[in-house]
């Protein structure tokens, strides 16, 4: 495989390591599917990000993994979260982010969400009308005055999955450009309400550096007009920074991100003669790359392709049948073999869609072989589910050699723990 | 709206109910989102399904519904069960479903899957030449003989989603047409199989007669080859039996498939001289028209499209966002109002796909308002998941004028009791 980092991925004797620990020993000892992560790798992500982004606080996008130790290392690391329900609020403050550093996110937040949000006492990126005004009530009756932001949509397009792009002007998010100035207008009249952000994020999987000047743009545009009026605070521009999941593709680093934006972001705010923080919210790439996701061959069938039928299927990784999603294969135990045939790799579930990869050049598999699919680390195990009464992944962590259990698989019982049957069934 | 079915779905002084309970009701005392399923139409779905088939045993499809009390329901009614993983035998003989009625599908089956298949007793549908080896293994080192199938692949396609057409040529399921004879002369001097069936299954959400009528002729060329070596005693053709989820679309009814299926098939073995039983798979038509999903509306919000923001996100009901699929939508407390504007209903999720309902004629909404979707009992509460950290919904029976909660709503606890945090990160 050419996929290697090192200290991260590496080949030793044919087996594929994460942090230096043989994956192929890990699918042994804790069973398959199986998420590896590598804590090394994670706050080596962190990191180049936050040193490329110096002085500009990271709100780690939750949303891409929010697994408890995973965000107790990035707080460590210093992060803070950008939450998109009240879950994803109580895991960060249970990891230990401060609620200061913690931004509620989220387009159609329940009043019980918000009543979360002030007792919680983190910030909150307002994104309609209605719910500015369920949160001035709210605060209000709590006696407590929120520090918010708006999300404004920008209407721009990143070249990305369309069900990933979240800043068209179709999209269902944010507060249309137009009526935003009003919007912080009557935001500053309201009680409970102090306006001190704006906000936006503009999709996902985002792998070009234009998309975000233009934002900055866009954005400090409205800043400029906002500002005559309100003392914003912060600029917040979102996350979407892609990583290659296809090795030959080409990818931005922080840096180049950082030299795209920073020295604009300061003109811009220079001309307009205020200083507010930018923030960022990178998610996917973070802890895309740190993570595999490991599966045991089932089956091997010459049919119209010839399919590989692993463990793992759309219930533990979503994105390949959601997304058309690519991520690279690698058979774990035969890692320095040369490619042999073209494999098709499908999962265990009842619809022809899932597939996690189609037509890779794979050395010759055969039934009990390890495939480890690699940046499994971004929407991996937070969007699985137990469909077809299939019980979730475990997750471990790599550190210092060493493989830690970080989530239990699921058993049966989980499967039924909350259902009920009515004695007159029984 | 027009979708009334009299004992099922209703308006009364203007509120949408089921079973004759008002689902604003239900909203209030069991909170949103909320799944709600008709006991009486699961009976009379199942009842009329089963009289249309007469002697013919329906193995009802988990895989749409593996909810306990809904199989329980269903096996007082007769039913037996397609299980596609282990877990889904488990639930199906927790829920009273005897083995000797369990078929257990799969296109991509673990070694300890099959060891559980056998110590279970349950028939077992083998979909590749590596899981008849495997399963031979299995039964003779449990000293058991296991009555099995084989999947074909019939290369037929029903008009459906890509991905939910499972029996095209380009399919990962079944074994090739071509090899399949073979595979019976194989199976048949094979320790611990015992070949009785023979299985396909050609989609989901099929709405025509005729792709069916393909399958009985394409299956029963094979069962007049196969039959010279070996005494089938079931021809299994698989579900996939549509619904109408848009009023105006014309969907066969049990009848119409009786009618078309049955005396083709009794020709057919007449034919060859044999009489085998005939298996049919419904899931869907049995279980989707029972069960409402009900949501909150949080916002409503005017930007390119006039956007219902609700409390029900891909996360809760995948199908819109995987399958664009159709749900219709009613306002549960306005039934009775007419259509005022146009409306998008979207989920709470942090991506732009999580729409539930685009562009739908519906009465004047408003915060706070409860919005239904129906038919949402198939592929529903199964494929939901906690993704965002939201906790997954309740569900309620309705029976006799009465609710029931047979799920309880997921809590925070449920997103961390898999969760362990190593030491040295405390």
């Amino acid at each position: 495989m050419n996929y290697e980092i090192p200290g991260h991925l590496e080949v030793k004797k044919g087996h594929l390591h994460i942090g230096g620990v043989d994956t192929v020993q890990l699918a042994q000892q804790y069973g398959t599917p199986l998420y590896v992560t590598n804590e090394d790798r994670l706050r080596d992500n962190y990191r180049r990000f936050a040193k490329a982004f110096k002085g500009v606080p990271l709100f780690f996008a939750a949303k891409s993994n929010n697994s408890l130790v995973v965000q107790r290392i990035l707080a460590q690391e210093g992060a803070g979260a950008d939450a998109f329900s009240d879950g994803e609020i109580y895991l960060a403050r249970l990891a230990g982010i401060p609620a200061q550093k913690i931004l509620f996110t989220g387009n159609s937040k329940t009043d019980a969400e918000l009543a979360y949000a002030v007792e919680a006492g983190v910030m909150v990126s307002i994104d309609s009308h209605d719910e500015l005004i369920s949160l001035s009530h709210i605060a209000k009756a709590h006696g407590k005055t929120m520090n918010v932001a708006f999300r404004v949509n920008p209407e721009i397009s990143g070249d990305t999955h369309p069900k990933l792009a979240t800043g068209l002007k179709i999209s269902k998010f944010g507060i249309p450009r137009q009526e935003i100035v009003d919007t912080y207008k009557e935001a500053s009249k309201l009680p409970g309400i102090n306006p001190v952000g704006i906000h936006c994020h503009i999709g996902s999987q985002i792998l070009e550096v234009s998309p975000y000047v233009e934002t900055v743009n866009r954005m400090m545009d409205l800043v400029a007009q906002i500002s005559k009026f309100v003392d914003l605070e912060f600029v917040d521009i979102g996350g979407g920074f892609g990583i290659p999941y296809q090795k030959d593709v080409k990818a931005p680093t922080p840096q180049d991100y950082a030299k795209a934006i920073l020295p604009l972001y300061r003109k811009r705010c220079k001309e307009i003669g205020i200083s507010p923080e930018l923030h960022i919210e990178p998610g996917r790439y973070i802890v895309a790359d740190t993570t595999v996701l490991l599966t045991h061959v089932n089956t091997v069938k010459k049919a119209y392709s010839t399919f590989i039928g692993v463990d793992a299927g759309f219930n533990t990784l979503i994105r390949p049948a959601m997304y058309d999603s690519y991520h690279e294969v690698v058979v774990a135990n035969k890692a320095d073999k040369k490619s042999a045939s073209t494999y098709t790799v499908a999962g265990p579930i009842c619809e022809s869609g899932d597939i996690l990869a189609r037509d890779r050049k794979l050395p010759q598999v055969k039934k009990d072989d390890i495939i480890a699919l690699l940046d499994a680390g971004a929407y991996g195990f937070c969007m699985s589910s137990q469909y077809l009464a299939r019980p979730r992944s475990a997750e471990v962590l790599i550190h210092d050699g060493q493989a830690e259990l970080i989530r239990k698989r699921e058993t049966y019982d989980d499967l039924i723990q909350n259902q009920l049957i009515p004695g007159r069934l029984l």
